[in-house]
């Protein structure tokens, strides 16, 4: 007999709470952003999970405070790992009791762009936009996870499976990072083209930008030096053999100038996105663009911008029109002369979790200690909503079964 | 002895004139735009060419509109095929006697970024910015090409010797379009994405929009769109297979869906740049960031923009105080929405000239009948300023010694 | 009620029949070829076809020919196009009625490597090694599809859909090349870099050899030129445009050297495989290593190898002992020296057909004249394998239901 | 006054000697290996550098072991580290006193192929073929360079110059490799595809093994195995992390499987060439297909593998007719059916050192202690030679001016 459900449900601005939600079932039943179309979807070929570890994301930050159009209502969390408990009817190579790793993009697998690789822009799994998640403002309407079940669908195709469960809980924090974190820092420091011996600037010491950082050290950057406003995220960094820069002291070339002997880097990566706030004495402000036309200043000619920081199509909370629609003010032109190129969206997990997972296994990285991982309870999630808000240096990792740390 | 030479020459916005000009030595001398640490240059590398064929380009455009910070006193032309006369000292491969197209971009085959065949940003030829070309502004001060005879410097680096120069005269028109606009029509073709197959919206139906519209079709395209407001380019878009769309009726998207069945198109490219103006009802008026937002709205989701059209650090007629620095209102929100790719900069020709070459040599391509190549004088070269500025949907071929029209 | 089936059965070497055949269901049941670990494997995520048309591919004669271990019984046939007609269980997006080709590699869309556009290697459909095929010895025991009906399992993932049906119709002489040549063609082009310009050498003018060759002027080769010994299937590839050498008059160095001033081209494609006869006085006795070695003699330093056509683990007929186990006797120093890059293997369709799909749609190529497609009746489809066998320059489709018939 | 010149010279299989050899100037003089048309060569873009450091390559062994057709008194060596110590009259960016590093390819700059990055097959520094090299057979008699002066041409395009000598100095050892291994190996991982994760198995623990493993740790593999028949290499493999497989146990598949729990790797790399011996039972015998066999019998199917290991166009020491053309009996096939993809030729040095740099001047990689760099006397160069044919597990380093040793 099936257990009862709790998860994390956006309330409003600045509030969430832990409540009681719906077991799931191989099927997308009504709720807060599920589309009409969508209403009814069957999925045999999803499977339940019992959740072993949840994350809170940054981009869950940007929906509590407000500024998108997330329904009231809708249940969080799309950094999911989990064993399964159920098997649709149709899945077929995975099995009850794998322990597995979720992408947080739902991909069908099966139409143009999965079949390109391009699985963070699914053509089916989403009838609003091509692009789905769990628990996501404009994705679809999937609940979310940050509870103690969710259904995946299309399990066959979005599952990452631990070959050994017991080596496997062993990494368990490191792990977690697969479904979300780990991959889009990854994909910000592919795309901004870091390679051996690479210098990389990555803006923002959140846990993306850490992942940003500490996948540029994975893929052999010879100097990787990460800006933010906040100490203890700059310490954190530092933790793991970054240089840092405070911003607030002002723009980040004549700091870059220091470590390097030159202003500018190879590549840049913006973990920061559209909640920006200004440099130097404008630290305080928020100012959209300021990552955006930071990088494109300390980015040498010839080299490329990753973004894997959120920028949104509407910002209910934006400080004016333009803004309010996504349009930012940024100064092309400098980009244009330097030849840079920008690789924008939300990553493909599947393009990269297998590979990081190898390397997770192998000790070959150490995404937990780099992001400074944090496990809390399920009904200690707000808390970690408000202290995460707040610069907390901490990714937080929720284990609504207390399995996580049965297995520290 | 040598004989004199002529050259068009930047007088001020609005005006160019046809003026003597110093017959070219192995020297960068003192001149508009030339940089203190570049005066004295010495370019034993370099080879003395007599102009066969030197063609106007949409961006010696913005220069004369005054809409750039070029000097007066500037030689323009950038364009530039001719026979090798004289030979530096330190040129080995290149022999006097030989018929060579000049890429646009000067560069010294031995920096980092020229190692990298990023040529468009050299680091060493011009000490103001990454990037040289002949006749430009913030390009270097290398005295451009529309003249009677012009000095190539790294001279067996930058040229491409035509095998044949009987065949190649028979091809003039064509091949004259190797220095630039087919290499860069091309460059934002691929850069956008097209491959076997495509669909593909070439904004803009100037010279470089209609080259990167039959680059398109060269590589494979299905179907090739392209956007004006001037009936006469979009009628020569459609003298060689295009589909055109007049933007002054409104957004692209509705005509494109009326051509294709969906409103979107897999690959975009921008040929217009900085001086855009508005769609439909805005049509009459300059709105920089028209084409970059409405290519967003039309490029499907994991599809990529190619940006050849210029931008700018500085534009002194801008409208606005953010444009007068090239900073513009941008989309960004929906670029990232759909995971695009952007990529800016001038179009390294190297990487694609030899290709190109060889397609026109085999009759693969039809590039002068495509942009309507039109063969004028160089004392005529200021009447085809003023006809192009208005629009004609032509490309001018400056013949400065009756040389293309003898071939003819 | 169910129609009964008729297809082309393999009896043994040199003999292939038509006879009536099961009809399919939605389970792979016993049979030639067969793995005991598939047999009864359930496929809710398949549908049947009537099949539209379906060709004649050079390497079913390699099993007709007696030269693989192919099994009596088995019911060939891999190049499918088709109307369908039933829906497994499991399947979403494919639905009755639907006009689509089937590529040849059966894929799961679910392992590692289709997730990475390997659908070639396979490492779900066949339990004996990573690749999978209808009809095909080694490739599963999958029945074939020179039939009346066929299943094709995880049919969203596998097929490729025609937007419309008459549109289709009206092309489908050429659209039938999807499901195999065609592609293939174009992998072997691609894979030796054929690009804008590039000069192509085809060795072999079969069906495959002739695609190539046509794929190689679609991605835009300045010149293609394709060997054989078989002056018919030379007329073929010279009608579309194609330069031609006759390999019995010696190796094709020289005769390349006449064409393009220069015994070398950029591209090499294989087009033959194992089954390959000596040049010039060896031209009647086999050799099967003459391809490979004449390709690195005439590829450029710094070209590379697209090997499509066919190399063995196993060749029965071999002449002698290394052969018969697919080792030849390669002359891999002279590859080395010029930094050749080898690319071999089957096609994996689906990162192509739906590009290639778009390109005939739009008229942007004719593979069906490139290839002189020959409709005939499936009882005249031994009379095909026969005229094939003897060098007819035909591509042969069998048009089982007398529907492409009809549509022409 | 120029100082007197000495250098390891060939004299006949077996044996080098040290001796007074010509001091260099700015031309390409006859000698051994050179060719007619190149004698009385001007190089006026050439330096000389005073020699640093200088290292034996197992190339080398294959011309010292007789197995080649170099000549007799020809000046071996091509793994150049030195000071700037003249500068021809065409050289602008290289200065005296500069410390710098020459790839082994001596490239042009200018020619179809440099342009490419393709700077191993060079088409003009070697009129007999593609390619140039100091110091090496067939490789256009350029005088080699374990010595203490050599001739550098185009200088300016071929050396990598460190920015601050005295931090150069501190870690010479490591940069001493630049020359050549470390990017040979790196070129070998990154052509078998290693990227983050993959697990790569290198055959033969020689230098270039070591180096290629090592990048492949780099690089971000899971697990790096490493091949070879020598207790005492297969020891220096595993002293910086490698997995290791002695092959006179056996092929190398059971092996792998103990280590990986199956018997394939991602990655294959060929570090051994043309001088292979058989594995298990024949590890005694010569066998030139040994490795390339076996490595298309473990690397998995959508593998690649990775060729630096040389093989040759003649070997007057090969066992039968075939191999002394450089034919072997490979198992095309095999590797046909894994559609496996096979990159050969000489390393493109320049492609790679100057990101390797970065990576050793930032200590991301010990490449010196991997291949265990051992500083020896130009007057031990003949021991050092021998000791490395017996298969010491070193690197040495010649220090020709006792410079390493005062920096040590």
């Amino acid at each position: 007999m099936a257990d009862t459900n709790r998860g994390v449900v956006y309330m409003g601005p600045g509030t969430v709470e832990v409540q009681e939600t719906p077991y799931p079932t191989f099927e997308l039943r009504d709720g807060p952003g599920v589309h009409p179309d969508s209403v009814g979807r069957e999925c045999h070929h999803g499977v339940i999970l019992k959740i072993v570890s949840t994350n809170i994301c940054g981009s869950d930050q940007h929906m509590v405070r407000g500024r998108t159009t997330a329904p009231r209502g809708l249940i969080l969390g799309h950094e999911i790992t989990g064993e399964v408990i159920e098997v649709g009817r149709d899945v077929e190579y995975i099995r009850r009791g794998d322990l597995v790793s979720t992408p947080f993009n739902i991909a069908c697998g099966r139409c143009r762009n999965c079949k390109e690789r391009k699985t963070g822009i699914c053509l089916n799994t989403n009838p609003a936009r091509p692009g789905a998640a769990y628990g996501y403002v404009d994705m679809g309407g999937w609940p979310g996870g940050q509870a103690r079940y969710v259904m995946v669908p299309y399990a066959d195709f979005n599952l990452l499976k631990f070959r050994d469960k017991e080596q496997a809980m062993a990494k368990i924090l490191d792990l977690t990072m697969l479904s979300d974190i780990f991959p889009t820092g990854y994909h910000g420091a592919v795309t901004a083209g870091t390679t051996t011996g690479s210098t990389v600037y990555v803006a923002g010491a959140g846990p993306v930008g850490l992942a940003a950082a500490h996948a540029a050290q994975l893929l052999g950057a010879s100097v990787v030096i990460v800006g933010d406003l906040i100490p203890e995220r700059l310490a954190q960094a530092r933790s793991f053999g970054c240089e840092t820069i405070d911003v607030s002291r002002g723009d980040p070339g004549d700091q870059i100038a220091e470590i390097l002997g030159t202003p500018e880097v190879d590549c840049g990566v913006d973990a920061v996105g559209f909640e920006a706030h200004g440099h130097g004495k404008d630290a305080g402000e928020e100012a959209p663009a300021t990552v955006l036309n930071s990088l494109m200043t300390i980015t040498r000619a010839g080299g490329a911008l990753g973004i894997p920081g959120l920028y949104v199509t509407g910002d209910p909370g934006a400080k004016d029109d333009a803004a309010k629609e996504g349009s930012l003010s940024i100064r092309i032109g400098l980009g244009w002369a330097k030849s840079h190129v920008f690789t924008t969206g939300q990553c493909p997990v599947m393009k990269y979790n297998r590979e990081l997972m190898e390397a997770i296994l192998q000790d070959r990285c150490q995404i937990a200690r780099a992001v400074n991982a944090t496990v809390i309870t399920l009904d200690d999630a707000p808390q970690g909503y408000r202290d995460f808000d707040r610069g907390a240096a901490r990714k937080y990792v929720i284990d609504p079964h207390g399995l996580v740390g049965a297995a520290a």
